[in-house]
């Protein structure tokens, strides 16, 4: 391979920007050099993922048009090879694909103003956040073109995690050099690994450039790590998770797998990207004391800069005095602004118009907190942030319209075990104790009764964490957790605190996706369901 | 077809609960008599849809072992022939699905204590509300059994609304005499005309027996209607709406296709099933004296009984003397109780505590009353509804956890223009005015400001609802709609408004289905894009 020099071009597209997405691919090509191939991601050229925009005619006939654009802009590199991900128009769907599936997933190879080739996406996933199959019609044709005498082919992302599909064989016997792999493949904590492996497997006597996207879209982060594999799977270079053209010339970056320094990027850069490409500028958030919110601010703080984050502190009757202390240190360590707004008086007013029971006027406090930071949001045009974490959600432990209430949910797909893990993390690699030590330590409670804990009513943190992670990641029943040495009334009641809390997480704001199985367009079960009643 | 006879199980299954499902099936055996075939709908044993609770291994253990029930009684009628649809295990699955995919979507043909012959669904729908391909492991055999010496066939429901597939053509070359389709198929306003035109066209010289579910799931409602045609494609009978063993010896309903009679008792049937399902049996609502609360109060009525709903009057400092009067007349009418709650103090007490915009100060309002709402919601048991309607939540003439906030939202599929209608329906089939005609005719406003009309911001409804039916329930393009004679400015101003609500319909409630494309799992787009941006 040491006759084709090949970079990967690691752009952030924006769904439908398509002169965002072409800046930023023209913008690689003029750092390509002396490279003879250049890779894009997975439809980098409309971005990814559409979703049901898929369906419209005006998203085809647009990427056709830039397309054109890119095309005639590749005359100024005449010996420059470009492969790049867009739609494009389908003849004919499968049966029980939509009336309205219409479009292709493709990459072309474009070369000194000329389409030398167009390949579409083959195997459609359709499982976890993936619609593919919903929304594309799957191609039948393999595409083989030549670099300086080399055989490349494309495939396209879940074309090489299928080992069933018999690509990978038809490949090897055309004599292929060289696969090169445009992906839209977002960050989880073991992704990293899983692409690796994936693409080994997929190998067959050629080597192997899987470039990626990266940038967050809505749930998804993408988190650039392009490699490139020699022919004996030998990784050769590998991208870190920024934006830019990577090549052999750059440093090998460290593979990061799942570790909080990678975690905490991803959880920023999801929240950064959402900001951004929905033109939010400030963040507003309330702050408990605990450590959910502190996680949250100290994100949101790294996503937009501290200056543009207000937390506010709502203190009710019930409200600690540490509650308050540590929001305003924290909002101080951090640098934000920082408010507070009793809601007593609130409080007091709902509660002599209404008779309610001792739960109801409970999450009151809540919702009414919901209230003023709504307001907060609509007056000065902030996001609010949903501040729950992944276990909580679970078992519905969070007040609808209350806590619950925001655009964006930083941490929706962490763990709370994992949200002390990433706290500790941040203020280590601060070198200060940003998020105050007694946020970390105190025992977690949503305060909204004198003397409440979390513990009172469910189990402790790290048993719940890991029956959680049994029941939602792997979708295990209730009689495979407890053959792993689970107390059955245990499992059985948090599967039941699950189960009831399906409404709630139905209207529940998005969030990163940073695990295999993530709340969300990741997991579709009926609200409406006996399965599983004790 | 005279020698042999059909009978249609229309029940109305509840995902996940075998025991419940199983006694619907059996009861309809009771009342077999001399029939020779009795069809059961789509997944009759376990509910449909089941979504990811299909990667369970016990859902599928379980469906087993409820067969093998079916099977033991079927020894009571050693004549009859049953077809009922169930999950079984597959063994591989297609390039692209989940790797926890483990299922077959089945039927089972039944006679005299075994199992005659299994059938797995071969076409899977991957569209609108349907995530079947998601779910399901593709079968890949027909079925073909004698019973009297006719040749039966099997197929389920998307089978037979695929011509490509070349199921017919097989089938008709058997020889097959009658085919036997069960179905999970929806309610929607012109469903039942497209249930007949489907079946006429993958008809080759065959009888079909369509068999449906009935009842409400979730945001579904399966509205019956099964059928037979002859082999000349004539349709021999059908069955009502209801829950029961329909057969040639009942009476002929007159079909209904896109009435309000139905559409009214759909969204009847899609609120009492959600209430029953779930253990819901009582209901709150907010009256504001408009249209919307006004028709949701009455299905609320309709569905679970007027003594079980409790209508809330909020009114602000800019309500109308109308308002509090007509929603109080409304509550009188249907016999619902009735409540006032001022928002007045809670809403001076919130103002007080921050300053917010004019914008936000109207907010303010739509949240305050969900506080009180919520409150009698959790501590009463009672199901909060959401009122608003499709035209609004189209284009986000709602507050988000404000009107929005409820556990389920009965009309939010209906266009404001339809409400009227429906309205008008529901007061003509009564005799009497029970929806206050003031309520009718007066114009639409949310009041949260003096003077405050929707039409001071929107087009007209009739216009509104026209463009939104092409945008929305067609993905036409604005130059699509453009083209059909709507002005531009008109119809940019719609589109970019429905694109700039799509981060709070994420979080809606659900509601019954009732058009080819309702909000919820049926449309799937990203919240972050610039596609479509003017």
């Amino acid at each position: 391979m040491q006759d084709i020099r090949i970079g990967f071009g690691q752009i952030n597209p924006v769904v439908g920007d398509f002169d965002h997405n072409l800046r930023a691919i023209t913008n690689q090509l003029t750092l390509a050099g002396s490279l003879d191939l250049v890779v894009f991601g997975e439809l980098a050229l409309c971005g990814y993922p559409l979703g049901d925009l898929s369906y419209r005619t005006d998203i085809i006939e647009k990427s056709e048009q830039y397309l054109q654009k890119l095309v005639a802009e590749s005359r100024n590199y005449p010996h420059l090879t470009i492969v790049v991900g867009h739609v494009s128009k389908a003849q004919d769907k499968s049966p029980g694909q939509s009336s309205f599936a219409i479009a292709h997933n493709s990459a072309s190879a474009i070369r000194g103003g000329e389409v030398i080739g167009r390949y579409d996406k083959q195997i459609l996933p359709n499982y976890d956040v993936f619609d593919d199959w919903r929304n594309f019609v799957p191609g039948n044709k393999d595409l083989v073109f030549e670099v300086k005498g080399q055989k490349i082919a494309v495939a396209i992302c879940e074309d090489i995690w299928s080992e069933d599909s018999g690509q990978s064989k038809r490949l090897s016997s055309l004599g292929v050099d060289l696969l090169v792999v445009p992906n839209g493949s977002p960050y989880t904590r073991t992704k990293s690994t899983e692409r690796r492996i994936a693409a080994r497997k997929f190998q067959a006597g050629f080597a192997l450039a899987y470039a990626n996207l990266c940038g967050g879209q809505d749930e998804l982060v993408f988190d650039g790590d392009s490699f490139l594999l020699d022919k004996s799977g030998k990784e050769v270079f590998r991208a870190p998770f920024a934006e830019g053209l990577i090549t052999d010339s750059d440093e090998i970056s460290e593979i990061l797998d799942d570790n909080p320094k990678l975690l905490f990027e991803a959880l920023v850069t999801g929240l950064r990207d959402y900001c951004k490409k929905n033109g939010q500028t400030k963040i507003v958030l309330g702050l408990s004391g605990g450590i959910d919110s502190a996680l949250s601010c100290a994100i949101a703080a790294e996503a937009i800069g501290a200056s543009n984050v207000l937390g506010v502190a709502l203190p009710s009757r019930y409200s600690s005095d540490h509650s308050i202390s540590d929001a305003k240190q924290l909002a101080s360590n951090i640098g934000c602004e920082f408010r507070m707004v009793e809601i007593d008086t609130a409080h007091r007013a709902v509660e002599s118009s209404i008779e309610l029971s001792a739960l109801a006027q409970e999450n009151l406090q809540a919702r009414l907190r919901a209230v003023i930071l709504m307001g907060i949001s609509n007056s000065e045009n902030r996001l609010l942030l949903s501040t729950g974490n992944k276990s909580e959600i679970a078992v519905g432990y969070s007040t609808i319209y209350g806590d619950a209430a925001g655009g964006f949910a930083p941490i929706k797909d962490v763990f709370k075990t994992d949200v002390w893990w990433l706290a500790k993390y941040y203020n280590q690699s601060r070198g200060v104790e940003v998020i105050p030590s007694s946020s970390i330590t105190k025992a977690p409670s949503a305060e909204l009764r004198p003397g409440q804990l979390d513990q009172d009513t469910l189990p402790d943190y790290k048993v719940l964490d890991d029956v959680l992670r049994l029941l939602i990641e792997k979708f295990a029943t209730v009689e495979e957790v407890v053959a792993l040495g689970f107390d059955r009334d245990l499992v059985s009641g948090i599967d039941e605190m699950v189960r009831k809390a399906e409404w709630k997480r139905s209207q529940g704001a998005i969030g990163t996706k940073t695990t295999a199985l993530s709340f969300g367009s990741g997991r579709r079960v009926p609200i409406t369901t006996r399965f599983g009643k004790l």
